[in-house]
C-alpha cells in the first residue's frame, strides 16, 4: 500500500490532535480549518471514498461524526454545523475523512450552496429517469 | 406537528422528481441543483438534523448517499461526488437531508473549502482540549 498520511495518523505514527477515537474511527482536528474547531473523522481501514466504505463501517463512521456535529453545539457554541465528504474531486486526501465544521448564522459560508444551477424544461425530468433506472438495478 | 414540506415529499403529498426510495429513505432531485444531478437523501421519519437521528436510522440513510454516490459517477459520467449536510445553519427545510451532489474537476465548487483560517500558537492544542474532554464523556 502506498503511504498514507491519514493511515499514520490512525496508527499513531504521524501527529495529529486526537479529539476522539474508538475501534474503527479517528477524529483529529484539521490543521487549516475552515472554522476553527473544525474535525475530520476517518476509518481507521484504508478506504478511498465514502463509495468505498464497508457497509459495517458506515454507523460506525458517521455515528461519531453525528457526534460531533452535537459536541460542537453543546460544547463549543456552534449553532449548527456542516458535515461534509469530497469523494474524489477536491480531495485532498485519498483516504475517506469526514469534515465536521461549526457554523455560525452569517459565518460566511452561506456562499458555497448559492447561486443554484436551473433545470430547463424538461431536462429536470431527464435526470430523474436516468437516476431511477440506474438506482433500479 | 407542523407541516413539512420533506414529510410531504416522503408521504407522496408534494410534487418531487423522486429517484429511489424504501422503507426508511426517499430520494429525490434538489429543485435547485449546485450541479444537475443534484440529490437530496431524507428519512421519512421526520427528523430535523443529523444529531436527531435515531442510530438504527443512520445507516439506511447513509447507504442510500453511499448508493447514490456510486451511481452519480457509474451512470451520470460525474468524477467524484460531494455529500454534505447542513445542520440549522444554512438549513433550508428543517427535515434532515443529505445532498449528493456530482463533481468535475474544475466545476468551480473548490472555491468553498477555501481559504482556510489559521490556528494561532496554542489555539489549536485549546480547541483539542476541550472537544477531548467534551467527548470523553
Amino acid at each position: 500500500m502506498a503511504e498514507c498520511l491519514f493511515c499514520d495518523v490512525a496508527a499513531g505514527l504521524a501527529a495529529a490532535e486526537v479529539v476522539t477515537s474508538d475501534e474503527h474511527t479517528v477524529a483529529f482536528l484539521d490543521v487549516r480549518p475552515v472554522f476553527r474547531g473544525h474535525v475530520l473523522v476517518v476509518p481507521r481501514a484504508h478506504v478511498e471514498t465514502l463509495v468505498d466504505l464497508p457497509q459495517e463501517l458506515i454507523n460506525p463512521v458517521m455515528a461519531q461524526a453525528q457526534r460531533i456535529a452535537s459536541c460542537l453545539v453543546a460544547e463549543l457554541g456552534a449553532q449548527g454545523s456542516f458535515v461534509a465528504i469530497n469523494n474524489t474531486v477536491s480531495q485532498s486526501v485519498p483516504h475517506l475523512h469526514v469534515h465536521v465544521i461549526p457554523r455560525t448564522k452569517g459565518d460566511g459560508l452561506r456562499g458555497f450552496f448559492w447561486p443554484r444551477q436551473k433545470y430547463a424544461a424538461g431536462e429536470m425530468e431527464q435526470y430523474a429517469q436516468r437516476l431511477t433506472a440506474a438506482l433500479s438495478h
